[in-house]
């Protein structure tokens, strides 16, 4: 509730066609629908302009598809990230059009396709273990309108792949950067483009990776400057952030 | 070297008025300048479009002397970031208008006070202990050329203080969010505004907050969509990757 | 083995109606029973006033089954947390009317359902996905003889729908709070309301969550005084605790 | 803002007293005063109907003075937490009743002594290393109106120390608790009561206590079902913790 | 090869009884035999006193087999550590009177029972949960020719239990005590006896637990000073430590 | 691309037997061919002299098989390594002499046997556990052209074992040494001789061992001037780390 | 209080001679002596056989002085560990005979310098910085009646030097074995010898050696069975230990 | 001792031109000297074909002197790292030609100057802070007789600058790399060299790069199968490492 739509109220209680109980009740009534388990917050997705998203990984199958079916029915576009197969032959139980990225463990209805992004997200990763990773961030930035380019398979280690693809890098308006082991691929990006650059740690590698930890913390300490970092094997949020970019 | 730039050259080449030498010797003036201990890279900045900044700490007084030296002979504005007072002491000797800022380590140079942002940024911090590392944001957010919105001392565990800024939240283009301790207040703001909110945990706190480790951790795993992390105490660096967002 | 209960049994002896070994057989009578392979000590859920819980993680079918059929035997409610379907199937043999909650993982037999507390225990969750713990948590305190209210699925990044629940929150005597990722609702929470909150993280989230640690460390550095915390996932302790506070 | 406030402004509103204009400037107007760099909130103290605490590390002396001058006027009593000995002087200079505690580093105005808590606070601690942050604990209390029983140097290894003070650890209605190295002293003591007990993990210790995290992973850990945990060093908070439970 | 002997070897070669080549293939004969894959080490048993001890987990059955075949050529006991169902069967195949002990997953081949200890082990655990790594400690600690004694499910939060024992822990000889979760019961075992204990942290728990981190901690760090430790879960090497202490 | 390379490059232009055009498009034709999921850089091995090595984990069946497919076109040896058996059976359809080690789950085609390396490469393990890990490096080293020496079992515990071989490690003109556990077997190693000694911590162990952590720390701490460390399990990185040396 | 105790002193009531309330008394009476700050166990050390032993770290000068009043009044031996100069100022005010060692930071009075252990006990050390550690253990079991033998300076890296040492090795009956970096020394010795060895992680090193976790986690992975370990730079407890064993 | 010496010394004994006490004397003497605190190991550095190196830090300057005094006297060449001023006139006083290093705290004794390596070393640093550690690494490698070349200030977020270094790379034979923050250097260095690469962690940087441990991390997992790495700052191992490639 904004402030013009605040003092709008005032004002119907001020002119009598509304009563202060009823003005009481206006203000409580809260956006959100009580679905008992999950509060589906149908407002918070239009606040943003963004289509509905949820996460499949520690809910029921009963669960997503009731909140699947709550949100279809206001929304052509739904994607559902962390999902089994289970969830996603409930999803197209529901809508036939559903589709589902086993790689990247991806639920997409996208039945509302037009582009809302002013220019191209370039979405970029290390080696072809980073691509289930890439894959979410790519899959989420097309369902909320972004035109995308994708750069795989340029690590550090052959510095010369990554700079035969200078001029695609500096098309985009942000850039996604997906990088497990040493994650040292943003700082090379972020070098060498002086758009934003997104950096996802992903969980790839083996020892001392830590499950990511050793390119988290690459990524944290970016001699780059135009590099900030989302969570481990945070496809997702990469791909949210950057499209708040994309449409500025 | 653009590719333009490396056609034109290849064609001065072909009409003999270049030869393959001079050409190779072109191909290999790099653009930055040998200091000895540090390549000062002036075209850096330039293609981001950005002042100059150096990192104070772990160079000696004769290293930063240099350095400014050479970066003031080419720019009105230079920013040194954590900084003691005798580096500032040296500065203030090579141009007078220099400023230091205790609280933050910083020493500005601002000659050049243009205003270049497409909007506001605004700067959040969650208690006092957190100021000095959004005053380091704040100062390199104005030394590159954006207007500021400081909103200090707005933590979780009180809301309402937090709430009571909405309108001044949606103002801005792109939130810089700093808070050690928990960590929590980027989840509260992200969920608050439609814009991009850049998480700054700050080394505040004593006992399991681990120097910055709990904050850290926490903004990495904010529920909010819209945030995006750097390491810890890194105001400059949220300041640099907002400006790059509030001049799109 | 309270003093005045020792200070009778040595006037018994004063008074020769109990001679000196007999006195020291007493004292060494302790009040618990051997199974041989654990000590079930009806004596120490008397003294708290508790009815008898079983960790049921680690033991053995048998070993469920003998507790819990010694403990049934004085005691008409009995809890097993984290038991299995095998479990659930052996107390129900030995009592119909147990229930289990394969959410929480959780064997409840609920013979007396007398209210002992004295006022309600709010328990507040952030995601669905915190649902087994805080489902852990209800359980516990009903069989404990508490009133509760469930306020499930009301996370920091969307504020309003915590607020709107200010005067739930407020009702209650103790709150419990479950959140993982970044376990920022017991400081919103600890903010609103003037009462004790018992911090519970879960090890909801991925990646740098680190299982709970994140939430953990949060809710430890929580700026709410008002916070206290226990273990990762530990439902029961929260439970246990608030139960504590509901009969002062 | 309570319900009960807003419907009686809601009614000014309605009865034409107050116009929608004074009705938004009255929304907006927060119970807590800009000091610039820290906002004041004399209201939530006064909502929890604690005395104003500050926390000193971090702050300029300037900010403690201001911030102190500011709560004085309004409250008789004050306490900071983590103040060094030029604070005290600032703070004496205010207010000549100010106590410095420099074992615990406290500043402490006790100008409304009253006893507001039902009954006594239990203070228990290992060993002499851990009287710092068991006086922290007792400085707060006894500020909080909170009558207290110190017992100290009870440690675990020396398990009839802590027996022979059973009655006394009874006839406190909550416990703290404070101890570093293994941080063991809680689990015996909260299986020698049916109370509270609110564990504080100390950073006393070497090696491998590494600063009070052996301690904190102990305490939650703990085997007794009625104990938490604050932050390591927390005396303050437990004491806060504390509080509220010996007002029920 | 002790002085002694290689000076009564010496002593041949002058002598003029033994050759130089003789002597230096006398020297290079290593006591060990080669089985390929590993080079089992029957002297180091004997040169120890100890029967010959396997560990199961990460090897072939095959390596088992051929392993144990050749231990058990030698040696009348063997024992093996971590070994599965399908190792067990394998070790019975070669010697009927082979046990396994699921439990523990120990396997073991007791043909010489004599007890060569001079007193009594007690072997202490403070939950059922702990029983795996106690059986461990008790089956090793027999093998090597120890009487035992047994005190389970002790634990801290009991503390009556523990005490009701102190007759029986301070007969023992030397006391191995295992533990989880916040592993406090070495502390309080080591205060009442002077004999020495040797802490087992255990794997058991959950959450801050960290798989036996939080027991390993404490034990470290723990007040008594006759406590040393031995790895998370290493029952064995407890009973072996306890072995050389109990042949004194 | 080479300095004479692009000099020669240039001439031809200048000559004018090469357009801009066309040298553009030279110096842009990368050397690496594009799979779409995986740039297969055939140069990268060309350039140190090695065969062509992929990581099979991580990648699908259908991605093994391109990539084998388009490596054995251009190349008589291939190693896959942390593959599994269907991988394995998949390249052996491919090509008939590949071999599957499921030990350290490799595959390896291995047409050209020609030794390349200089001298010999020591290959030491601590114990039976460590031999996956050491296979790893064997199979790898062989597959690169170097005369391999085993000797495995030799840990610091028994350290005869290992000074019994101290001719056959002087012998060698690098070593590389596997150890979990304590990792103490380079120390030691290093000791004893006076070449390069590379050291691969591996992830045997259980408890304190922490997945390799403890291995990796003992050995970058090692006091041995002559040793450094590769990842967790790495056996592949200390081979071609060794085959550099030993081709020097 | 022993059982005989108990029944004496319950025969004196049955007879009595004693009436209930003053047996009620002498049952309250424990054996330590209150300070204040701190409880002087004397019964503890007794009970123990050992000298009176303090940690002056997080002690006052005043209290450190009362403590050593109040021991040396009893006892002729009396051990500070971590003290500083002024508190050996202020014991050997109170002692002149007392000693201070600068390196291992220790107070020692050693006024009864009766042999009670039946053997020697061995202190090894791995390099000169390790001696600080070592020496906090010699002086500890000196002052404890044991007979010494210190070998220093005979790291891994020089294993010649260590084996030189085997027959003095041998002739301990329990050695302490001292090592930073990567800790291995007691692997080696513990395969040497088959006595127990009691490790001491020590805070020597830099970088990956994080101030002896590193020795830490090897020593309690070591592969000898033999070995158990204290915490880092914990000399005294070691001594302690070894005390115990030479005692029996 | 090697076998043929040994042959050689039996034979004599076998020919009476040696008694067994003789011998048995002579393999008891071990080539160190033994000055009390420290076994001065002169055959360790000649078996390796180095010069004398001491680690300053923890050792007294008493200590040092010795040390150093002993050492001069049979090598012209000494290194002393990590000492501080007072220990570089202590050595002056003994030989006036050493040189101090402030920067890199290092001690040098230069009198034989002759190179022995076949080809040149070269060390990258990635930023002005990380040059204390490659100064040590440059001071280290010039005393052990090698050529080097220092490359400064190339990170990876200026990539091009490292690639204009391409030539000067591929011209050693080894190159030492030393990096703080991501430590992303020696991937990039490693992708363009066909040569060994030492990574050397810095513990430059803030926040999240924990002392270093950012950069090891990332170096360990490193995608270039051409690094191997060292301990934290560790530039002289990185340097002793290169001298032994070096003189291969």
């Amino acid at each position: 509730m904004t402030e013009p739509q605040l003092r709008a109220l005032l004002e119907k209680v001020r002119a009598g066609s509304l009563s202060a109980d009823d003005a009481l009740a206006e203000l409580h009534h809260m956006p959100f629908e009580d679905l008992g388990f999950a509060k589906v917050d149908h407002h918070r997705a239009l606040r943003h302009g963004m289509p509905e998203v949820v996460m499949g990984h520690g809910k029921t199958i009963g669960e997503v598809e009731a909140i699947a079916k709550s949100l279809l029915e206001r929304s052509p576009n739904l994607l559902i990230t962390r999902a089994d197969e289970t969830m996603a032959a409930t999803v197209k139980a529901l809508d036939s059009t559903a589709e589902y990225f086993p790689r990247s463990r991806t639920i997409r209805v996208w039945g509302d396709r037009q582009v809302i992004g002013k220019s191209k997200i370039a979405i970029v990763c290390a080696g072809t273990s980073d691509i289930p990773v890439a894959e979410e961030a790519q899959i989420t930035a097309e369902v909320m309108g972004n035109e995308i380019d994708t750069i795989f398979d340029v690590g550090v280690a052959g510095i010369h792949r990554l700079l035969s693809n200078r001029a695609r890098l500096n098309e985009a308006r942000v850039i996604i950067c997906c990088a497990g082991m040493e994650g040292a691929l943003p700082s090379a990006v972020g070098g060498m483009v002086s758009v934003p650059v997104i950096a996802v740690p992903t969980s790839v590698g083996y020892g001392a990776s830590f499950h990511g930890l050793a390119a988290l913390l690459g990524m944290l300490n970016s001699c780059a400057s135009n590099v900030t970092v989302v969570n481990i094997d945070n496809g997702f949020g990469a791909a949210y952030f950057a499209t708040l970019i994309n449409r500025i």
